[in-house]
C-alpha cells in the first residue's frame, strides 16, 4: 500500500486530477489517497511534513506527493518531508515563462486562487438552466439550449446534463423518451424544431434493468423484457429521426460528455 | 493572443484542468483554448499537427500545448508541430515507474480510459440523491446525507450540492432557510437531529439581490431591503444554532466544496 497526498494552496481539486490520472496508469498498486486542500502557510506545511513522516513510517515506502502550491516558502517547507514530489509547477510554469517572455505569479509569490467570473457566471447559469429543463420538465425557452439529450429513462441523461453544464458552462436540456413515443413513432412534438441539438443516450438492457431494479424493484418498468423492449424502440425511433447516439453502458459521464459535446459540434475554443 | 491546446487521447479534461490552472499563473496574457480530444491515431495526431500550424500562422507565435497522450507514436506524432510542448506523462511518469519499480501503462502503450466502476458508481448515486434532496424537497433518508447545507434562497447551494456530488461522490441534501424559520427563531424540525452534518451558506445582501432580480425582477424576494433582512435573520439563526457557515460572495463552487468538506471533517482519503 502507498499514500499519496494531493497538497494545494487552494482547493487540491488540480493536483488530484492530474494526481489520479498518473496513477490510473499503474495497474495493480494499492493507493490509499488524501487530498490536502489550502496549505498556504510555513505552519500548515510543516502539518503536512507530520503527516508525510507519518505515512512514511505507517507503509514502510515513502509517500508520492502531487503538490500545487503557489507560494516559493511554503513549497520548500513541504518539501522538507522524504517523498517523491511531482510538482505541477515545477516543470512547466518555467518553459512557459520563458515561452511568454514574462514572469508568472508564481514566481511573483502572488496566488490567484479565484476563478474568472465571467466564467464561474455562465456555469451556474448552465447549471440552473439544465436542472430546470431536467427529465423534460419544461418546454419553455428550449431554444436557449446548446443540446438536448434524448433515451429512455435512467439511461444517464440527467448526470450527464449536470456534468456538461458544471465542467464546461454548456446549457443542456433532457428529454425522456416513453411508451407514448413509441406508440406514436415519433419524436415528442416540442423537440422537432430542436432537431440539430438533439443527442442520444442508449444503454445494454440488462443493465438498465439493473439500475432501474434499485429503483422499482419487481416492477413492469424494470424487467428486463420491458427494458430490452423500450432501448430497441427508442433506438428505431432515433434511426428513423436522424438522431445521433452513444451508448453509455460502459463510458464514464465524463466520456460521454465529452463525445456529445464534440458531436454537436460545439465550438470547443474560448 | 496566444492559442492554447490540450489535446489528449481521452476526454481532455485532465489536460485542460491542469492547462487552466497553468494558464491562471500569467495574467494579463490573451489565451484563446481548445481542447481536442480522442486523439487516438496517427491520422488524428496528423489533423492536430495542421491546427497547431494554422494557429502559428494566424497568431504569429507558435502555440502552447498540453497533452496528455498514452500511444508513444501518436504523441511523437503530434510533437512533430513547431509549439511549446508541455506534457503531463513525460515529466511525472517516469519518477513514478522508478519509485513504485514497475513500469506504467503509458510505457506499455495501453491506455486506460475507463474510471473505476465503483468509484463512478458511488458518484452517480450521490448525484442522485442531491438532486431528491435539493431544496428540502425531501425529508426521506436525509439520515443517509453526508452534509446537509443550510442557507437563504439563491445563496449557492444547490450548485454547491452538485458538484460535491459529481466531483466527490459525497451526498448532500440542501435544505432553504425561510421567513417561516426566522420568525420562529429556530431551525426547521427535520434538521434538528442532524446538526453535525449542517453547514451554512452565506452571501452579500448585494449580490444576492442581483442573483434574484434575474430571477424575478422588482419582487419584494429580490429588493435589497428583504435581502438584507433574510442574510442577517439567517445568520442570526446559524450562529445562535452553532452552525458553522462560510460566504460564498467571493468563492468559486470549487473551493466552497472544498471548504465544506474539510468543515464536515468528512474523510478525505479513499
Amino acid at each position: 500500500m502507498r499514500t499519496v497526498f494531493f497538497i494545494s494552496d487552494s482547493t487540491g481539486i488540480t493536483a488530484e486530477t492530474l494526481g489520479r490520472s498518473l496513477l490510473s496508469q499503474f495497474e495493480g498498486v494499492k493507493f490509499r489517497q488524501t487530498r490536502v486542500p489550502f496549505v498556504d502557510s510555513v505552519d500548515n506545511a510543516l502539518d503536512c511534513v507530520e503527516r508525510l513522516t507519518e505515512a512514511k513510517m505507517r507503509d514502510g515506502v515513502r509517500p508520492i506527493v502531487v503538490t500545487s502550491i503557489v507560494n516559493a516558502e511554503v513549497a520548500r517547507t513541504v518539501r522538507q518531508a522524504d517523498a517523491l514530489f511531482l510538482d505541477m509547477f515545477e516543470h512547466f510554469v518555467g518553459p512557459m515563462e520563458e515561452e511568454l517572455g514574462q514572469p508568472s505569479s508564481h514566481s511573483v509569490g502572488r496566488a490567484k486562487g479565484m476563478e474568472d467570473s465571467a466564467d464561474y457566471q455562465r456555469r451556474i447559469e448552465a447549471i440552473n438552466f439544465s436542472l430546470a429543463h431536467d427529465d423534460g420538465m419544461s418546454h419553455k425557452e428550449l431554444e436557449q439550449a446548446d443540446v438536448i439529450l434524448v433515451g429512455v429513462s435512467r439511461s444517464g441523461k440527467t448526470p450527464t446534463s449536470l456534468y456538461m453544464a458544471m465542467q464546461f458552462g454548456v446549457k443542456v436540456a433532457n428529454y425522456p423518451l416513453i411508451p407514448e413515443d413509441f406508440e406514436r413513432g415519433k419524436l415528442p412534438t416540442e423537440l422537432v424544431k430542436y432537431r440539430p441539438k438533439l443527442f442520444g443516450l442508449t444503454i445494454a438492457p440488462d443493465r438498465l434493468s439493473q439500475i432501474r431494479e434499485e429503483r422499482r424493484r419487481n416492477s413492469h418498468y424494470a424487467s428486463l423484457d420491458n427494458c430490452r423492449f423500450e432501448v430497441d424502440a427508442a433506438q428505431k425511433l432515433m434511426r428513423m429521426e436522424g438522431i445521433r447516439w452513444l451508448d453509455s453502458t460502459h463510458k464514464s459521464i465524463e466520456e460521454i460528455a465529452a463525445i456529445v459535446l464534440q458531436a454537436v459540434d460545439i465550438d470547443e475554443s474560448y
